[in-house]
């Protein structure tokens, strides 16, 4: 059963959500991939949130990235926003995700970062799973090299 | 029955919004305008969006301005966008509205020029209807006084 | 005769204008492109809007994009506006697009993006031909694969 | 007869058109002002410029500021442009107006800097004027008390 | 105990530290908050870091905004940043918070969002204490009134 | 001897500068062009301007565009600036050279566009000169093909 | 005689040069304050440069702030330069002032921060004085109360 | 024993790196680079600091570029910082390093301009070394040419 759901606006982001898998591939950690645009179709979106077991969603987008926000409207689960820059350097997509009204937040990562989504959903599964906590810290180690 | 639905994502979006339903009932075109949430509450927003008969919607939005395009994937009927300043000067929202993926269409307009969406909803409604196609005219003239 | 007349500012506008008209095509719609520019020929500009009995018009631009505004100025039909990326990511080209004076609208679209200017055209022409929404209900259903 | 034509976008740019029309009265320099917006009255910012003796036009306007280059579009005088901060602190109006396409060229001052405007038309009819002339080097010296 | 750690950059902050702290109190979420500056005084932000047993740690900074980085590069524990609008309406603040280079993720939200960063707070604690998933589904359910 | 006066900032602005003398060229205009960089040659800017008996001097630089500015302080005859895109797409330079004080103009045309400048060079020759207005009428005309 | 010589650009600019006299105050620097723009009165400003026994120049402007280029142009000493805020956030200055070409630096601090150039100009300064060192030492630790 | 420490966030910036170290080994300065990231590992950068003897030190970074900022709180010498172009042209880096709280200065100079910032420590160093001083006037001298 996955852990995270990682769903992106467009097959295009599939570089993007790369780096995600290979962290959480990593780490071990089960995941389901899916291709849903929130605006070409928001029922799938609607559908894979709701049926999801997963405790963290990744929701990358570009432009009217939209999709973080609609994912976030509909559970109380954490959700990571990836900008993806496909048009004015990625501005558009970040300011869309991160700007969200009071009361309902989406974690934004920074522009194409989708290896950082993927670490903070690591995070967050840490706090409860003290062998993924063990495997942070490691990692975590491993970074100064 | 109304020819357009007016939904602002908050309440403080009222007075954008005031400026479209001026227009609007000096064309004496019937309107329903509703506060409803993509974020908050997007069940709302999309119900409001199936059940309505109006041709035109007008959705209002600032911050990460998600609305316009939620309803836009719920509907093949022409969507205006209106990006209110609520941060950064209204750009996030003007980003969020303007810049939707390939075959889903946002007709947006300027940043708190909600005046401007009621008018370009009567030009596409006067498309079929001769009497408000000579008010428009009319209106269109006494722009140069 | 045309229901939608395309205008760009320049010739190589050409590739995003190749967008607008495969989706007018592919809806079977009527339609005109002609390149005129507002800065250097004003008085085409003018003689094309007066004569056309064109619905929407569709007018793509990069820079001091002032073509959308220049159409809208002379007629009262819905006006779509395209900016094209030719400096500074396009964001020059939007603002002078999206940013017009109350009562004279844009309806502006993403950058670059001359596909959903044409949808959006399609969307406002199918509000009293029956036949067009149905193929659009169609083709919105399409989107989804 | 007038040497200098201002037109302003709106009649709430007078502010900024006072800051020129008071520098080319301290020049004792002709010059008529007039209203006439590119968007709401084209017709009568194209009579203007048709009939105009003026030498030099400044042309100020905000938001989609697309009057400075309508302007240049009809005439081969110099053509400066003034962009107001009606939004966006002005850079909606910046880039409109500055960014013109090749050979149809806007002079554009700074946000809100009528004054600028008029200092630089009187350096443009100073080149014929050696009496204007003398009293630019005069107020030149004395920018720096 | 404290299960969120709260440090903001200055005392000016207070403000929209006091959103996050309504929000926790209101789910009865034990934290801590203290004033510690990256900039003036490291070894404080180093040492609450260190010691507090907090599941997740809320930063709150303005201008150069390198706070909640910096708390990131000394724990494991998910960070939350919360830029602050204290120069260019808050957009140096989130760019320096969001754009966090590989494998250091802080989990950005909008611009003074307090609210947002004690709501994501309380969404990932809640991912291992039932009682509060439950709250926070009341919670999200209360959102659409 | 020269009507123009061109100075770019640096050997690497040749290509733009070259925009601009094509122009001259065409319109039979004398002008002279030299490399002299406001920041690593100051004297040879002050002195190019104070011995020049150009009418009008275009100013050619990118990144902190400091010579347009430089050169206007030094002289009462109008200055035409022409931001480089060196970085940031040319903004820096844009900002540089249009947001000039109060009282000391420069006319600055949009990012790279060397050709503007010499066509707002020879609008303002051409106010003294009917045989240049007659020209400029011609290539007017010439746009419209 | 004066260690550190502070320029700014216009009058108005005098509350933030006074957070730099503060601190050199503060340390016990001798400094000298001077307005002098380096577009209205480019020779007071060379002059100044020219004559001074400063060892640091601080250079404060706003707009098209080119005065702490044209300063480091003609020194080789250290020139601080400090943004101000006079129109688009102070975003204009900033640019105009970091963006210098190779070879010729301009050490920038941030908008409106007049006091960091006076500290930068102190950790200068302090480099050759043991005793200024000493209480750079203190003011540094004081930071942390 | 180095004169100048140049710490780099990545190994990515050693292109940057390398203009500054060009200029400091032409004047004969002894330097050490090491490379060191404030989010990967923030010991190694606080132990560089803290043993260097170094008397200004030079951080390169891009994105959330709080390595000089990092650097800065640790020593009262000099910091230099230079922004890196990782994404969004090097604006995200600017406004990370130069928008600095009051009181603990960074240097900073122009987007990848890693020369700047070698020749603004030589400007530093030669403040108290007469032959560097030599060295220097020579330099500017030779900048002319």
């Amino acid at each position: 059963m996955e852990k995270v759901l990682i769903i992106s606006g467009s097959r295009s982001d599939a570089e993007i959500v790369k780096k995600a898998e290979d962290v959480l591939k990593e780490f071990g950690i089960g995941y389901k991939y899916e291709v849903a645009s929130a605006h070409r179709n928001p029922d799938k979106v609607e559908k894979l949130v709701k049926e999801t077991t997963a405790e963290v969603i990744i929701a990358v987008a570009g432009l009217s990235a939209a999709l973080p926000g609609v994912v976030a409207a509909r559970t109380f689960r954490p959700v990571i926003g990836v900008p993806v820059d496909a048009a004015l350097d990625g501005l558009d997509a970040l300011l869309s995700i991160v700007q969200m009204p009071p009361n309902v937040p989406v974690a934004c990562v920074g522009i194409n970062n989708g290896k950082n989504a993927a670490v903070l959903a690591v995070q967050i599964l840490a706090l409860k799973d003290k062998e993924l906590a063990k495997k942070l810290a490691d990692f975590k180690e491993g970074l100064k090299q």
